[in-house]
């Protein structure tokens, strides 16, 4: 029997873990189960033969880590860390979802919930690929080891600090990254790179207290001010107006542009996906691509204000609020792009508008030439039939701190559909792509051990 | 024992009474007691020696309203008409409430709780002074009729159905409007006219669901484009924008342009009740006044899109909505301003936004050389010591269909001190003014009664 063969012969067990998983909420953001859900990765982890550990900061309010390791006893010159993480995103808005948001409900080949793609799906593959090892060989290719945090949805506010504290314990040749696509053809996209974030909230305040909008002809209403501020940010096409947002912009390499050439994207599928009819500026082909990997956006997340229920309330509100996510591309420092838009606001006779930094982080980028990019691309060829390389996701991650802390290469790949609906209603795995991924990270392992 | 002494040995009954009416909570924007409340007020009329009805138009789910009667055996020619409503404003926002919203809870001389002021405070001055007519005399100075509707904090959206219906019924020769502010020299203000109102919903729609924000690069973000629909409806000082908005604005009479210059306004008073350093545009002294009673406004009474939770959540939002209330003053038609909004939304590119008229309604003004002013003012003078007339109302109501079907004079005058913090948390109304407020509702109705 070959691991490929034990992937398959236990697909069942994955597939209950994983609904283990997705039914225990862990939400970062409302500080939701965390503990229970570290706890329950650590348990699974020591179930399947990973030595695991529940790691705190000096501050034990903040959601632990899990550490999980195994080591080689054939290999034990050469260390793969597998980065994910047990929390997930807000499962609002609650009317749209078909079925619990927690259910781990299996329709066909689907596994729903939140948190069944982004990131439990993709961290029981890499449990599991272990495990079976261990059960056929008794041994693993390499050392491996685990770092599953929980606060990656809220934009891996401590990984930094754990890097730093559990420097020794996370030492690593290789870093697999927590997710990675699988695109409309079932072909896994290999990334190598993150976008940076910097995710604010501007405050307008407006009369201490809500007050009647009969007023509205003598007190200045908090919305308008946001809104008149929120137009200064950018144009229609997207272009950020803030002075020198793109100055430190490092422009794409020819292997770069190269690799984002030769990356497909099937425009119609996405469109009909989301159910647009053209694109931003009807940005096409090329350009597109390019964007995704390249270009740094400005986002509302989320406004609200005064009353938004049904019916009318004529109401001039105290208060206007608005999230925004400004992606980052290799260059850009966010405390600097901060102050960027504090001086801007300012300039522009917004200073009464407050910014809270929610969170901040830089961009990153593996070279194109690094052997571990060839040993990923084999494995996934071999496992899915076929194999992208992206120059880097147009999500972000906190692999600048990983590249930064570790040195060590990071390389994204999964089993996470690109119409997965994470971050969205519906959530869901693919059992099929679930089983190729563990395979997929078996062969990873293997190959790596083997090239010096 | 005068009616004045019945109205102060029986405040408690009076107190209690409106406790009562606070603790039937009645939420016409979310349909939400209603019917109960109508009865109770019913019930409440019957009690007090008021022949009353629930009345219903051909739509049986419609709001209904409660008609009241008595007929003055020494006066049967002459017929005033209390208009009040027993719908009250959302309680939210409900984290901001001392006490529970619909407590009716007493702290010294206020008494507090969504509706307690706006209207079922002046409701209850209404019933009480026709009750103590009653007990003393055992008639009244005139014919006596009560309106009572339940939908005018959703913008009186049937009322002019229900006053062509019940037209007989309701007829009368003068019309005691449902609310009066007392300013904070507790002198009342006895308004002449309303504002109107265009209340619409925008809703800018992106992709068919929420998507993740990196792909903010190549998908429209619902939520921007709203925001550039609302920036291009008025500039920073609070002007609106769209073609001939103003151009059937009637200009103040001579008369009206006196009777503003009389009017006292405490700026001081006001700035530090809401928290607020200085108006829209630093407008000053008769300019504030004249603003108040005359100018057109554009006001957002809420928004929102997207995520709006504690955190970060990196999402397209697939909707973005905003609430506006457009107030309008003498000559402005609700229906043509509404075309010309829709136009300009065009005209600017934005015809992808979806304009949904929640209400609209004109703005009335009774002529200052109406009797009826004369005698509501030497009433309330008696009462309050002291009066103040005013042009207009910055507020609005269904005045212009009272006029229009009953073609009678409406006045407006109560017992809500201004700060009362109606349609905000924390509402209340004031035992002293209530007590003065019924007694000079019983002048009025003598005073009435005896002039031909």
């Amino acid at each position: 029997m070959t691991i490929e063969d034990l992937v398959d012969s236990e697909m069942n067990s994955l597939v209950s873990d994983l609904q283990t998983l997705i039914r225990q909420p862990s939400v970062s953001a409302k500080k939701i189960g965390l503990v229970e859900c570290a706890n329950l990765v650590a348990g699974m982890m020591q179930k399947s033969g990973i030595k695991s550990e529940v790691l705190y900061l000096d501050d034990k309010t903040l959601p632990p880590i899990v550490y999980g390791e195994v080591k080689s006893k054939s290999n034990p010159d050469k260390t793969i860390l597998f980065y994910n993480h047990y929390d997930v995103q807000p499962e609002e808005p609650l009317e749209l979802w078909e079925d619990e948001p927690f259910s781990g409900k299996i329709k066909g080949s689907q596994i729903f919930g939140r948190g069944s793609a982004d990131d439990k799906g993709e961290l029981i593959t890499r449990i599991k690929a272990v495990e079976y090892f261990l059960k056929k060989t008794g041994d693993v290719p390499c050392n491996v080891k685990f770092m599953v945090e929980g606060e990656e949805e809220i934009g891996s506010l401590h990984v930094e600090q754990y890097l730093e504290k559990y420097k020794d314990k996370l030492a690593c040749d290789g870093v697999i990254w927590e997710f990675g696509y699988v695109d409309a053809k079932d072909r896994p996209i290999i990334s190598l790179g993150m976008k940076g974030l910097l995710y604010v909230e501007l405050i307008a305040k407006g009369p201490v207290r809500d007050a009647h909008s009969s007023l509205a002809v003598i007190i200045e209403n908090p919305a308008w001010r946001l809104v008149s501020a929120l137009q200064s940010l950018r144009n229609p096409s997207g272009k950020i107006l803030i002075k020198d947002w793109y100055k430190e912009v490092r422009p794409f390499t020819k292997q770069e542009l190269a690799v984002i050439a030769r990356e497909p994207f099937d425009e119609k599928e996405f469109k009909a996906e989301y159910g647009v009819k053209k694109f931003v500026n009807n940005i096409k082909g090329k350009d597109t691509k390019k964007a995704l990997v390249g270009m740094p956006t400005c986002n509302i997340a989320g406004f609200v204000s005064g009353y938004t229920g049904p019916g009318a309330k004529t109401v001039l509100p105290s208060q206007a609020t608005v999230k925004i996510d400004f992606r980052l591309v290799p260059g850009m420092v966010p405390e600097k792009q901060l102050q960027r838009l504090k001086s801007h606001l300012k300039a522009k006779g917004f200073s009464d508008i407050e910014v809270k930094l929610i969170h901040g982080e830089a961009a990153a980028r593996t070279p194109i030439s690094d052997p571990f990019v060839r040993q990923v691309e084999q494995a996934a060829r071999q496992s899915f039939g076929d194999a992208i390389i992206s120059v880097s996701s147009a999500g972000t991650g906190p692999m600048y701190s990983f590249v930064k802390v570790l040195k060590a290469p990071c390389i994204s790949v999964g089993s996470t559909y690109m119409f997965a609906r994470i971050h969205s209603p519906n959530e869901f795995a693919r059992t099929d792509l679930l089983n190729k991924c563990t395979k997929c990270i078996g062969k990873i392992m293997e190959l790596f051990a083997k090239d010096k």
